[in-house]
């Protein structure tokens, strides 16, 4: 029943689909930046000062079995392992970046190609991850994966609208290319079984979501981020409720509400443009899959408030997000390239959102190597159809995205992120279940066999 | 699946046991007393004011239905609706009490008798908790209840043996009157199904624990906190664990370590009566089950430490506690008569044992409504057994324990009190399983079949 993470076959599968990443060569980087109308860097001698830099870069994470290459080809290599991936800095400058701002210069030079890599960038980060733990804090490397370049967030609605432009505006087409097919679902799958498909995890989450929620026909159910919609139609389909679905992202909701208007759904899912602070009426369940990472702690309690004020009395409400073990800024380079305004909270400080307003905690579950899979899963359907993704945007924006979506993989491998579901109630509400044998009743490994019937 | 307490089947049922509380009339008051030592007191005049200060103490807590009635029988009635119940002063110095300190005085004078009773207890608290929920803090009743009179609690080793001795040193013979015959367990039973027997409930809550915490044949096992020694005798039974557990109570510990020489089990279960602070050596497997409620919040990064120090890397743990959605000191007259030393914590207090430890939360439960039915049981063989309890001690104990544990009821029917189980482990521990369905695996719900093999 435990979950062992196989790297080598990991690196195996990445090696055969091609998401190994920036296995360029220094020639073909100065052809990239040529044609992203840089001037081929000149290549500068490498200085004994430059090697000793190297080499302490290496010692201050623990000297990982990773070789440093410098911009003449020469390699600092580790004093004993054997290497299981190669870092290559194009540039003298690049590699004083790095010092200088590891956690916001390391993603940009990556994704510019002045630093290329050949191996395992999953296995890599995991490696730094776990050296650093052991070798403490302060050295450039974790700030490169973890902390610092952290800015203050206060998500405005204006600001929460740029912000959410900037991540999911990029285009449906581009989402289309690596998520799962069905559902269009930008958010951790359920693997009731590892050896589900994508497509079958993300409708067993649809399904282990509504069944948390003790969705019964007639229910009025609010979501609060609704993405392309799926979860709100999968509910009023298989469930028999009515949806009322918030989200500021355009595209998704024209996309969203085009779905719906094909399947026949308009009549019970309503899909609202506007922000989740504008969250009206009364409902008997509340619902957020994927948003809390981008309302930032500053406004737990304003989420805190539109759930009180919307919740009927013996409604249940669900929050499925991002979190951590203890708290810590979102990665820098990820908050201002990736995701604007991002934020995953630990437990404690998403009570903020809970204990102001008495509402009960009544389960949590967390889900990280749930997400772990997931990004697996994307980063091959990623990498497959990476031709396509540079067509549509450029080489940069394709390695940004590697590095992200690799990035995430290790962290939530080595539990720098979690995955919480947590479910609620009132404090008064004694309408609850005795056990959550429920939630995995016969069928529930089954999801192609939706239980049109709810389940009190 | 829904729970409904059915207050009057309530009611019904515990007039037929008698539990029904200080249904006394003045007269049976003043034999208590005079019994106690005490002169039967002087029937004072009700004068104007003392009606006046009655019904003002009525209004306060939003007009309950309940009689008040006086030393002299005259009675302040509610408004508009049936009294369910009738709260009766016998002397004037006890309503005065009353409102100088309800907290601590009203359980007091209900334990001497100077406050009597007709009508159900339970029913009678829920009511307060939900007319001071509506009508706001600040009232006498509301002190009495919830908040107030409380003192700074710091468990020191010396601290927290006296208090353990004060509740648990009581006499084995006492709790066996109303606890399980079988487990002696004196913590939240699991009622996989509610029509469960409280003996079914509490094998069922030690299957529940076990299946959490995925014990293995040779697993290494620490408990803190280990009561009569029923979980730790259980694990190795029927999981063929070996345990190490802690209790700072002789008595706990002496009727522990005779039983499992009876069950010949004594070369797999060590009982050592020691503080948690001291626990040493590593362990697959960490449980504490009823004690965190003893180790106040100032304690907690201390016990974050010793379960930092003790756990395996793959090692798991699980707290089971009572615990509130919000902070607020126990109610000080329980924490003064009953429980010294006693606090149970919100989830985000608990996470200062966690976060600091980067542990990561894999599960939380809240079981409130399975401790109110295990109070249920056991308040209903309590006073079965109170001719007993009351020749063992004496009438104000009995009537003191009875407010117990009816308060108790109340608390967690009205969800000032929840019951959480939380499971943990390392962060970086990646031996998780994907679902939580080996939990409720076929033949839970039968818990005589134990499973003498382990799940992993």
């Amino acid at each position: 029943m435990g979950v062992n993470i196989d790297f080598e076959k990991e690196v195996a599968a990445s090696e055969q689909t091609g998401y190994e990443s920036g296995a360029c060569s220094p020639r073909q980087m100065d052809e990239i930046q040529a044609e992203a109308g840089n001037p081929a860097p000149s290549r500068s001698v490498v200085t004994d000062l430059d090697r000793w830099i190297a080499r302490k870069m290496l010692e201050v994470v623990g000297n990982p079995p990773v070789v440093l290459k410098l911009w003449d080809g020469a390699a600092v290599t580790p004093a004993i392992d054997i290497p299981v991936a190669t870092l290559q800095y194009n540039t003298r400058s690049a590699m004083i970046k790095t010092i200088l701002n590891p956690e916001l210069y390391f993603g940009d030079l990556y994704s510019s190609g002045q630093v290329s890599f050949n191996g395992s960038l999953i296995k890599f980060m995991e490696i730094i991850y776990t050296n650093l733990e052991q070798s403490g804090r302060g050295s450039w490397l974790r700030k490169v994966v973890i902390l610092l370049g952290h800015r203050r967030i206060a998500n405005t609605h204006d600001k929460a609208k740029d912000n959410i432009y900037h991540h999911y505006d990029i285009g449906n087409e581009f989402y289309r290319l690596w998520l799962d097919t069905d559902e269009m679902q930008y958010t951790c799958a359920y693997f009731s079984y590892p050896e589900m498909t994508l497509e079958q995890a993300q409708v067993a989450k649809l399904h282990h979501v509504c069944r948390k929620l003790q969705l019964e026909p007639g229910d009025t159910v609010v979501e609060a981020g609704c993405g392309w919609g799926g979860l709100a139609l999968f509910m009023a389909k298989h469930y028999g409720v009515r949806v009322t679905a918030y989200n500021i992202s355009k595209e998704q909701v024209a996309y969203a509400h085009s779905r719906a208007e094909r399947e026949g759904l308009s009549d019970r899912v309503e899909y609202v443009l506007d922000d989740y602070r504008n969250i009206s009426g009364k409902f008997d369940k509340f619902v957020s899959v994927g948003m809390l990472e981008h309302v930032g702690k500053g406004d737990f309690p304003a989420l805190g408030r539109v759930i009180d004020n919307c919740l009927k009395p013996e409604g249940k409400g669900l929050i499925h997000t991002i979190g951590r073990n203890l708290p810590a800024p979102m990665n820098g380079w990820i908050e201002r390239r990736i995701f604007p305004g991002a934020y995953p909270p630990s437990l404690q400080e998403m009570m903020q959102i809970f204990e102001p307003n008495r509402l009960s905690i009544l389960d949590v579950e967390n889900l990280r190597l749930h997400y772990s899979k997931t990004l697996q899963h994307w980063l091959r359907r990623y990498e497959q159809n990476s031709d396509q993704v540079q067509s549509m945007m450029d080489e940069e924006f394709v390695r940004a995205w590697r590095l992200y979506l690799a990035g995430s993989i290790s962290a939530f491998n080595v539990g720098e992120l979690q995955l919480f579901q947590v479910v609620f109630a009132r404090a008064r509400n004694n309408q609850l279940p005795w056990s959550r044998e429920h939630l995995y009743s016969p069928g529930q490994n089954k999801p192609e066999q939706a239980p049109v019937e709810a389940e009190a």
